[in-house]
């Protein structure tokens, strides 16, 4: 027994479902250039600046159980995003939030991660004015993906505070317009499993904390949380962890958080949409707390996933 | 007449000999997964992490008339890149510099812009280890691209020292491991475009200067060159710049560059091999010295362009 298994039990029923299903998009479809693709067959103009400057900007909202999840949370943070990018997707919010839901109903996957994307296309802003630009939109589904998986959960997982490698300074790249330009967490993956442990935290290389490779960080100290307010994503995870843990009659403080906090605090997560709330117990080598995934992580986590279900935040998929 | 007829007016003749071409490869080629395919018709997977994490190293060596330029430079570069990294490109250097070669000969293309890029390939870091990652190697071949076209060479461009957005610093990306992270670069030229300019140079976010979108910046003042010695890429064009230089009496200074010294210097350009030496005679609205583009820097240009045909930096190629 665990306390994983207030989802997971039911989770791997569904996912030995889908492994068993005959549906030709069970592994995943992408909308691209107006048609539905499996996913394992979509392709990219080797031309278009996503990949070439990574000229893009993405958000990734997920199904849980078949049922979209703060699904209007996402659309909103990615038309933000595009904005501040000047991009305009060709496929407007309205047909956007169709299609993401046409497409998990007609693979049949209960459970996804889903990604939305916007390219500035095949000119670049060098030569081309962007409101001439011709942007290309990028949908898929995919099975749910684990930053965190069920076992590591159990226990928590084992982190760094990263010293080769520090966040993307806001004033080079906005971190709160979600983007695919992970140098610097690629460095930091690199740095963690050199020193033998699963996930990296970055600094702002000034002593304060920021986020992991794709998930925000939260400490608990004394019945309080922290997370970093500057330099990171605002996260939609974090955002429904915050709910939660207010309604658990526990503050959240965002504002600087000082690399020192992280050695001191009871009680350490991660978050992202992609795993939910992830436990660290053990940082640098030494554990977090007493090393085990403390009471108000377990809280928490407990919370979070029931909000999956709550009609104010979700919706089911008529599946076909 | 003008300074740039010294290679443009050949450069014109080529140019249209290459648009009357019946070769379907005259456009570009690309070669991926063992074929060669013309450019336009070249797509990538979308799940390669080169473009979901930008989890990739590139190089950009030129043909020009008929002739590779500094092949080996390049090349040696790409292999440092791709170890800083932890990529190791599946095609091996001896066949790389062979397809490099036999592309160019196919498409009858004189001068051309050349890529090699190494992605990550299907697999990101986070769930495989690196050595684990079978990596991707796409190469392409096309026409030459101009970050700055003749007509503006004749004159010099405009430029601006951005303000809203500082280079990405060394300890987050790599900026000697050529990448195509170019979240800053990106909002450079959004800004250069709204102050009325065609290309931004971006500062260190500590008062010194670094590179522009895709370009080392170098001055000129009192008969001596400077530029960054750290934070940007250690451009092959500049290297060639700085050894026409010195053959000319010229030193070059790299160092941390003052942003005060650029309103002040005598003369002003940027180096990339997509241009080669780009005068710039505007900076900020004011001009830079007279205006005019500067004798040293004409100099350079001719030089550098002239350099395109020692046979101890360049060699033939046998087109078909």
């Amino acid at each position: 027994m665990s306390y994983t298994d207030h989802i997971f039990v039911e989770y791997r029923r569904r996912v030995a479902e889908l492994k068993a299903s005959k549906n030709p998009l069970a592994q995943g479809v992408v909308y691209l250039e107006g048609k539905y693709v499996p996913l394992h067959e979509a392709r990219i103009p080797i031309l278009d600046q996503g990949f070439l400057k990574s000229d893009l900007t993405y958000d990734v909202p997920a199904v849980w159980d078949g049922r979209y999840f703060r699904l209007d949370d996402h659309l909103d943070r990615f038309e933000e995003s595009c904005k501040r990018l000047r991009l305009r997707s060709p496929v407007g919010r309205a047909e956007m939030r169709d299609r993401l839901v046409e497409m998990v109903a007609m693979s049949g996957i209960r459970d996804a991660y889903v990604m939305m994307i916007v390219t500035r296309g095949l000119r670049y802003i060098r030569q081309t004015p962007p409101e001439e630009c011709e942007n290309f939109c990028y949908l898929m589904v995919m099975p749910f993906l684990w930053v965190m998986d069920e076992e590591t959960q159990k226990k928590g997982g084992s982190a760094i505070i990263t010293r080769t490698v520090r966040r993307i300074p806001p004033g080079a790249i906005d971190p709160t317009v979600k983007n695919l330009q992970w140098g610097d967490f690629t460095r930091g993956i690199l740095e963690a499993r050199d020193r033998g442990a699963q996930y990296p935290i970055l600094t702002d290389g000034d002593t304060n904390l920021t986020e992991g490779s794709g998930f925000n960080v939260m400490l608990v100290k004394d019945r309080k949380l922290y997370s970093a307010r500057k330099g990171v994503l605002e996260g939609v995870t974090r955002k429904t962890v915050m709910e939660v843990a207010a309604g658990l009659g526990l503050e959240t403080h965002l504002d600087d958080v000082p690399v020192d906090l992280a050695y001191s605090c009871d009680e350490l997560f991660f978050v992202t949409t992609a795993g939910g709330v992830m436990p660290i117990t053990e940082l640098d080598g030494q554990p977090v707390g007493n090393g085990a995934v403390g009471p108000i992580t377990k809280a928490i986590w407990k919370g979070y996933w029931d909000a999956h279900y709550d009609p104010k935040l979700s919706f089911g998929i008529n599946y076909y």
